[in-house]
């Protein structure tokens, strides 16, 4: 079986894959989370994994398009802790740290540890966590240190300087897609997108009234822009629940009616 | 009169910050979102300029935390045309460029050109699209180039190599922060920051209810993490009219009765 990822070896990506799937797969690796979406679209691969929001940072905008725009499932949710560890190469120390590499959500977790620790250190942004030790580990400069999680030194040669947060205070959920979704455990989840063309008040409310009237929970709302124009938004609800038992297989066909486009992304086991 | 714009300088802020202000102001500049806001918080400018969303690539998610954990208010919208261009040193041509530089958002916004023309280019993440000009501007190596406005390209001597998209298809949302909010024009919006520390269904259909049965248009909402627990949300919506207006006034009051934090964020004229 081939999962892809979102690459290089070594992302959070993978260690939430490596989680679910634990050593039954082959990872294949995909520079954006697009890319992923697309190779389970065309079949390449059976399954993908990419991040979908941190309790940090909220929302991953690349992802809910991906949901959107190609024909993808989700399958399963993946919830990972996330530990941040400052990596460099053998020898140096926090004093000698004048540049500090890293994706750019990375760094802005780490916003606090790096205004006490260094202050004065330049930031790059990478494209992920992983492109960045593999940088540090290819230029091999005292000055220059990546965060990342900790299974990163070893992949590419650094050591662990410090490790910055413990798992409790962030952490990261993934999707897994697939070309169909799961099969109702009674304990699941179900994740849509709807697009409304009217701008008329109270659209939004008589949508949600469809799932409030039948005692419906929603876990998640966010609006994303449809890129036709702005103020023109696409819907993203998740909510408790399969899209096989009755009560929700009414509210989505009310909805259905509503709505100029409405796709159940998909239903699968609820792990939060 | 002060005015905080996101730098460095030449960034989307600093036009934004331009085209509002015309050069009645003298701009200070900082290196983060949150900087801005908590400059205006503190009184070192009076006034200060954050982007907050793109039509192509959603919200900015810094921003919106600015405005629910600073002490600032909403004093106008501003709405700005982003044209990129790919700017290089004198004497390069596309086909020597191996390198791009520049913001994630606008590599993203890009995505199609890169594709088509630089398929093979390294992307190169840097924290602002001028701090990509700079670095192209400071090494002038021929295989660079960077992505931004093409005002950049006199800020630090460079030639426009390629106007990339026009106007028409992107659009970005600035805020204008300041202490105090703007007074009733008859044409007006309202942005409100809340939290509820229920999970039981229906509280955002009963919330947005409050809008819905007086006629009140929404014209966003947006959910983020509250950073307690993955799942617990912030909403952050805007909706049509001034908070001082009777029927606007007695929504808010009920809202505030349901929710555990309720921020009026300001009310100023509509731009769109």
């Amino acid at each position: 079986m081939k999962i892809g990822v979102l690459g290089p070896r070594g992302t959070y990506s993978e260690l939430a894959a490596r989680s679910y799937f634990k050593d039954k797969g082959e990872f294949v690796f995909y520079p954006m989370i697009t890319d992923v979406a697309k190779a389970v679209e065309h079949g390449e691969v059976q399954a993908g994994v990419i991040p979908v929001e941190s309790l940090r940072e909220g929302t991953v905008g690349e992802a809910l398009d991906a949901l959107a725009w190609t024909d993808v499932r989700v399958q399963a949710e993946i919830v990972l802790p996330v530990s941040h560890s400052l990596l460099g190469v053998g020898g140096t120390t926090l004093e000698k740290i004048t540049q500090v590499l890293s994706h750019p959500q990375a760094l802005a977790q780490c916003r606090d540890f790096l205004r006490e620790k260094l202050p004065n250190a330049e930031l790059i942004e990478m494209a992920s966590t992983a492109k960045a030790a593999e940088q540090v580990g290819k230029l091999r400069q005292q000055h220059m240190a990546a965060i990342g999680p900790k299974e990163l030194a070893k992949l590419y040669g650094l050591d662990v300087l410090v490790e910055i947060q413990s798992g409790e205070t962030n952490v990261t959920r993934f999707l897994c897609l697939s070309k169909r979704d799961e099969r109702r455990t009674g304990n699941d989840k179900t994740s849509i997108v709807f697009y409304t063309d009217t701008d008329r008040p109270g659209i939004l409310h008589e949508i949600l009234g469809e799932f409030a009237s039948r005692g419906i929970n929603l876990t998640k709302i966010e609006s994303r822009p449809s890129k036709k124009a702005l103020g023109d938004y696409l819907f993203f609800i998740d909510f408790e629940g399969h899209r096989e038992e009755d009560k929700i297989k009414k509210a989505l066909s009310e909805i259905k009616e509503k709505t100029a486009m409405l796709k159940v992304v998909g239903s699968y086991p609820k792990r939060f």
